[in-house]
């Protein structure tokens, strides 16, 4: 299932794939895939970014909060799930998107079509995808500096630490002063 | 002369290779090895980090400016050397970083005890290794976003636009409140 998912993902593109063709290839019934995986979002990111996380459980997370809390949900939220599975996956996942411009692509689409457009079009009231882009760079650059290239002392560093410095940044990009 | 610095570095670390090794190594005098290289920091840039620019040329710049500008300085002076290689520069920089342990520790101690030391010890006024990490997380995730991943807006992006919305960021790291 998830080998059936990787290549049609990597054939289709991440808007171009279905469940439909997934579970094709797969030889399984498209209803099971949106029950077990949590259709496409889920499975491209069990599949493909290996994830250590459903992504519909994130974005659920994160629209739910005031509005004036969101940059600070956003970083604990990834800290706790990144942490928990010691940054190996996140690094996988930086090696995977440096190595291969399909890679970058697909989760340029996931993130940007996915995540960030759900929470992006429930807090910020203008430029939606600079907004978008602007919060991937701090998020990105977090995980490489923690996780990848562990800069002390901040990988090392505890989460409400790193909340209180970094929230105001991702506050400020969803619906704050940017141009 | 690359060669023999990339050896000595990838033995030693950046902070036990000396100028007077890798001069001795490519059978030259250390004199002329600070001259052309501008020491022992413009040899790692040239050799491993294959960076667009001297070091010591940014940090001159960088605390050259009044305290209030080095927020917007650091965005507009990264972003005019990165983008003048076409990007492909940092991406090979990052691809190293993700696959070498060795190239992550060696980019760690040259970006914290060179370049971001000398910039937070002019206008820092305390917490100046977290600041220094701080800005890092930016500075990196600008830098994937636009030139690796490739985000659309920000990877089209003006370097003007930039500097306004991620100015304040790097700002409120170097001297603004963090705890």
């Amino acid at each position: 299932m998830i080998n059936a998912a990787r290549e049609v993902f990597i054939e289709q593109g991440y808007d171009g794939a279905t469940v439909r063709a997934i579970a094709g290839r797969a030889g399984v019934d498209a209803a099971m895939v949106n029950h077990w995986f949590g259709g496409k979002e889920g499975l491209f990111g069990e599949a493909v970014l290996k994830l250590p996380f459903n992504p519909q459980d994130i974005v659920e997370i994160l629209v739910a909060v005031p509005a004036d809390r969101v940059g600070d949900t956003i970083v604990r939220t990834f800290l706790s799930r990144w942490d928990a599975s010691g940054g190996g996956v996140f690094t996988a996942l930086m090696r995977s998107v440096t190595s291969h411009d399909e890679a970058a692509a697909m989760l340029r689409d996931f993130f940007l079509k996915f995540i960030f457009k759900q929470v992006i079009g429930t807090f910020s009231p203008d430029h939606h995808d600079l907004r978008a882009t602007l919060i991937a760079t701090q998020i990105v650059g977090l995980g490489m500096v923690r996780y990848v290239a562990r800069f002390e002392p901040l990988a090392s560093a505890d989460v409400d630490t790193l909340a209180v410095a970094i929230a105001p940044t991702l506050q400020r990009y969803i619906n704050g002063t940017i141009t």
